[in-house]
């Protein structure tokens, strides 16, 4: 006799539609011959338009039913969202010992720790394949196979939104603006981008990476955060010019038990196997002290991908595999420093702009040299404003607060405008 | 209580060190807290030495007696080889229900059909992510997630041996046998290169892929395979012109319910994902209906990548996860056709050493257009050989078949040398 697994789906967006498209293809994997019953599909509107018919779906409105109707062994939780009912819903769910399949990142990132805690107690799994990397199946791969081999880097593209932007930025040279409108009319970013392009996004799912890699809690507050706002057309020339290009990075890392966790724009060689990944692809780059560099690419989002994403999780529990949500029991979990960002040491390219005047040269090089920062190399350009030049250094490694109080220096000096733009390189990609 | 595994290994060569440092690391991983006691050792010759101490290991040379200790729960069988002692204690072991892992894709190859069914009728695990692409987890990638999705294609660099040599031969314009002598000496080939060198180690590893993203028994006569050793510097030369790279690709694919099951030299365009694998780095990329592409990049050899493969499958096994070998059950599996190489069409590289006078390139395109071959560009350039040219065609699309005739027709005309060379196009990748 074949075991029936009854589904509880809250949210029927982009993923939603996917993964049931995805289930109706379903064929039967591994040593069981599993039912899948959708028993009920949790909506907010029941009559909104959407991409698939639902007049013979199981619609609800009422999505904390999910968690308690006792048909449910399995919530997949497609809503979205730290807060609310995504939160509450997923909490419930695992407190009443059902199985729990997230695409939720920024739910994990911010309250892992609890529901991992909790997943673990009731003995059920909570899964997210979906949340970081889309149709990458990188959760698994770090989660079950590579976490034992000490990893030290993991790092990556994982938001697909802006590195459509940033790739279209570098091929045409277009402004962040008209790129971001474009990208909205096709598709690649969302009416608010505002998470995908303040990096939030890659946040959550790096910090989520670092957890299972490192096995850390979850601390999101942790992790250092900038976005790709502030990138312009001109920074992809100079970048160039340098032998660069420009990446929105995530990162985590592991240097004697002290951990990094950062997303930030990233001058990375134009050799680099992160440079190649182009468009709305997402990579993931995994080092350790066994294997060495595994790298894994993909689709980040879309349908497809993150509803096959959500089938894989699915086809875990019912082969009976479980792990640990966050690769090792609550136990065994370390609590290690995570380093600030001014602790951390780069080296940076430094875009000036200043008055086109003797002497100017000078006075940079002091300001820079009275804190032992060494250049590598220089280019100075006309400024599209008159009578100004773009000074573009590279400087060697340096402790970002070093830099930082640099820059206050140089900003205050009379020849040079007040943004003085700096942004951190990866070398040893 | 945490249960206790008992391990025997069979074979002590790079990848059984490997596993044995990686045991010794080994951190509990997943739910529950094992013990694993490597019980017995198998080696051929106790006297060798060894890169690691065997003083306090459980050493013996009666491999076959891993097969029936009552203490042993697990076969790592390390030795290789699709013949002799590696069939039998591997075949012993699964009839005395005893779970296997393996490195050795040739036995999996030749054997893979009744070693899996013998491991499915006792309800053990056979598992072999060492055996294809070292310390790239794409074995249980596609036998657990990507092969739900109607893979269509999957394919990639399997040999490092080969990518090493074909790396160095691009970059230097080496000739074949001394860059081989180059790879030997730096531990990159071994030293007897044939399996690597003629495709047949390769060949092995797209098979069993091929099985399980396709849910085909595992059919090794099948497999159309053709080696490196007939590339020169002048074909790489030839090829960068053309905007090329040259790679021993391994290939499977499905179409309409038909396989092609295939590993040649073959051009494939620069700018591909495939092109930039170099040197001894693997690389596997899955085309499937619902992801789309998903590419996995990784060392596809040495103690490191293999030893944490053997172990990977190790935690499978301890973490209670069943898998049918070969991704479904017998039952399952589906006998499709395998293509012919003759009856698949590509474009071709042609190179063809004639006299240099008039009227050759007539006769030549004449013979093509007769069996409706028609070319796309043409380079023509002075041999090495006084009065001969070298005369380079790229064709359209064409039946294997046709173009094997075609080439015989050109290889009578009277002002063509004997040697007429063809290499396969892939131009979608």
């Amino acid at each position: 006799m074949s075991k029936t697994y009854g589904v509880g789906i809250a949210g029927l967006g982009t993923v939603g539609s996917g993964f049931l498209k995805q289930l109706k293809n379903f064929k039967t994997h591994s040593q069981k011959t599993a039912n899948i019953n959708v028993i009920k599909i949790a909506v907010k509107n029941l009559r909104k338009k959407r991409s698939l018919s639902v007049k013979s779906l199981p619609l609800t409105t009422d999505t904390m039913s999910l968690a308690t109707n006792d048909n449910i062994d399995i919530l997949i939780e497609l809503i979205g969202g730290s807060k609310g009912i995504a939160y509450k819903v997923v909490k419930k769910a695992l407190q009443n010992n059902k199985h729990v399949i997230t695409a939720n990142k920024a739910l994990l990132a911010v309250h892992g720790n609890e529901l991992s805690k909790i997943a673990e107690q009731n003995n059920v799994c909570l899964n997210y394949e979906a949340a970081i990397a889309g149709g990458i199946p990188i959760v698994k791969a770090v989660r079950e196979n590579l976490r034992l081999n000490k990893i030290n880097k993991i790092y990556g593209i994982l938001n697909g939104t802006c590195n459509y932007i940033l790739t279209k930025m570098e091929n045409n040279a277009g402004d962040f603006k008209n790129v971001l409108n474009d990208a909205q009319k096709k598709g690649f970013a969302e009416l608010d981008p505002t998470f995908d392009i303040q990096g939030i996004d890659a946040a959550h799912k790096i910090t989520l990476l670092s957890s299972i890699a490192f096995d850390i809690p979850v601390n999101f507050k942790a992790t250092f955060i900038e976005g790709i706002t502030k990138i312009d057309k001109y920074d992809f020339v100079f970048a160039k010019e340098l032998g660069y290009s420009i990446k929105l990075l995530s990162v985590a890392s592991k240097k004697l038990s002290k951990i990094e966790q950062r997303v930030h724009p990233c001058f990375v060689k134009l050799k680099s196997d992160i440079a190649k990944v182009s468009n709305e692809i997402n990579a993931v780059v995994v080092n350790d002290l066994v294997i060495g560099k595994n790298i894994f690419e993909g689709p980040g989002a879309g349908a497809g991908p993150t509803g096959a994403s959500v089938m894989s999780d699915l086809m875990d529990i019912i082969r009976g595999t479980y792990n640990y949500p966050l690769g090792v029991s609550m136990k065994k979990r370390k609590k290690l420093k995570i380093q600030k960002i001014d602790d951390l040491s780069f080296p940076y390219y430094l875009r000036i702009t200043a008055k086109d005047k003797a002497g100017v040269m000078a006075k940079i090089s002091k300001a820079l040299s009275k804190r032992k920062i060494s250049i590598e190399s220089i280019i100075q350009k006309p400024s599209k404003r008159s009578n100004f030049a773009e000074i573009i250094l590279i400087t060697h490694t340096v402790k970002e607060s070093s830099l930082l109080s640099s820059i206050k220096q140089i900003k205050r000096l009379p020849e040079v405008s007040s943004s003085v733009k700096f942004i951190r390189i990866e070398d040893s990609l």
